[in-house]
């Protein structure tokens, strides 16, 4: 595989956006409660009204995210999470990092568990800038093998239209999305990947989430 | 342009994932009220943990997210409110439309407007799934189309990571959003796009959504 050794996840565009809301009327202090509890040790972040911007390596973005939406959860509000992860195309309409830049290998983080359950629908995507000598882009294979991942980490739940539904504890699912980003980033470039969590749901009976 | 005279809007995959989420006690009324509310003549629903998915005419899917999200806005209540659209791929993994189907023209939808204004961050994925005989695909023209079409409706506000920021009523908003989704879709088969809405957030001021 092919990289420039100058690349950093910083200048790489490595990074995620996240939009925590909280079913209570005591919103506010649940989401800064929570955006205190998360350490955000190696990252840059930025809080916008739609979306916190969050941008480090994978292990940093990982460990913030989990510890995130974990600390959210733990308050016992019904709670939804959106994440939108991306790598390879700092910037946006014109990703400011040439296509042919080629992939940035990182390896899958461990995290802590959490002891907060969600379900979740996860989306992930390719996206093909330029083909970069030395890397053979295949991104069945790739999403293949984060399904696999998801399989053996026990998140996932089922296909449905658009999405994969994964469940489990919060870092568990986390971590799926997170790994078939990384995944699939072993040789594309640019990829991103949107997922939605769902914490303490009165529609979801502990039977549809236990399994 | 080619396309199969068989594709309908329900066989070519056309909808939508919406999360809806109010951040107040009385999240269940504010959300099932806003379901209600919204007309979903000619779509299939079906509502889930995680999102509603809606299934059906671009133009029947415009007015049913848009009256369902302006419905929630009009609680007074902080929502925000996340859809993911689709189009040429029915199915998860693997399309169950195979690819070179190509792609389905549609019209930008007219929509009502809601009198809720809103802000949003809109990432838009142009995803080759093959090529077909008579079409050229130019992801880059599209979305600068799709941009532009942005700009004329008022609702481009900034370019931000990974994302495109907007704002303005509702309508215009999730307007903006199809649009760009519809543009890259009459040459390209397999198009998704993510938008994030916030509306009535304490800590949007009225200069920052004014402009």
């Amino acid at each position: 595989m092919t990289q420039s050794p100058t690349l950093t996840p910083a200048t790489f565009g490595v990074g995620a956006r996240i939009t925590l809301a909280a079913m209570s009327d005591d919103y506010v202090s649940i989401v800064l409660g929570a955006l205190e509890a998360a350490d955000s040790t190696g990252l840059e972040t930025q809080t916008g009204a739609v979306s916190t911007f969050v941008s480090g390596a994978e292990s940093d973005l990982v460990r913030y995210l989990v510890q995130l939406v974990g600390a959210a959860g733990r308050s016992g509000a019904h709670v939804s999470a959106t994440i939108h992860f991306s790598r390879g195309c700092p910037g946006e309409v014109v990703c400011e990092l040439p296509g042919g830049a080629g992939p940035l290998a990182a390896e899958i983080p461990d995290v802590a568990a959490t002891g907060v359950t969600a379900v979740a629908e996860w989306a992930l995507y390719p996206l093909e800038d330029g083909v970069t000598a030395g890397t053979t882009p295949d991104h069945m294979r790739d999403i293949y093998a984060a399904i696999d991942f998801a399989r053996e980490l026990g998140t996932f739940e089922a296909s449905e239209h658009f999405v994969t539904r994964l469940s489990g504890d919060v870092a568990d699912v986390i971590r799926t999305v997170a790994a078939g980003w990384i995944l699939v980033g072993r040789t594309v470039q640019h990829v991103t990947s949107h997922v939605t969590l769902s914490i303490n749901s009165p529609s979801v009976r502990v039977d549809e989430i236990g399994r």
